[in-house]
């Protein structure tokens, strides 16, 4: 049997001026993506918005991520995971600007949204 | 709003006698977990045979996987991922003896299986 697999540290994205998605796995309403940041960041005053939960995994680099409301920028190093609820507004403040910053995104769909 | 998160590479658990099974998101159909393996691997002759698809994920240590029928061990190193489709006989041949293997585990159901 022809299995699907990869090392998400490897194989990088040779062009750095934009965050690079690579859909890994995807079945119904579940979305599997390697995203690779290099010294990106959200845009001033823009909040990410999703109606689909996410939860996401930094493997290499580091990050800080801010929540709507949240008391304080949540920075991530490797091994950190995070659970972003659908509709929880969040905005990347940074990414690190002197390697590469892997992230693992797992996005799915809220059961009964429409 | 409170978020859930964590880092997958700290807090191990402190008895390394068995495999750690440890929760870490579940939305319908979806299960997100983090495993801690400390040199064990499956029982002679046995074979996993999930309904479930399986993603996974493996973040430290090694590991040696076979799939029934496929050609050879996938040996698995940091930042290796694997997607195991639903039924798709597998073991586990060893885990790194030296240090913890850490994995992420993503198991999901088949829409339209029973």
């Amino acid at each position: 049997m022809q299995i699907a697999h990869g090392n998400l540290l490897t194989g990088l994205p040779p062009d750095s001026s934009a965050e690079v998605f690579e859909l890994l796995h995807q079945h119904g309403g579940l979305k599997i993506e390697r995203v690779v940041s290099s010294g990106q960041a959200s845009p001033p005053g823009f909040w990410y918005d999703s109606q689909q939960e996410e939860w996401v995994l930094l493997l290499s680099g580091s990050a800080g991520l801010t929540l709507e409301g949240g008391a304080a920028e949540h920075v991530m190093r490797p091994g950190a995971w995070l659970h972003i609820p659908a509709h929880c507004r969040h905005r990347i403040e940074w990414t690190d600007a002197a390697q590469p910053t892997i992230w693992l995104a797992i996005h799915h769909d809220v059961p009964g949204a429409p």
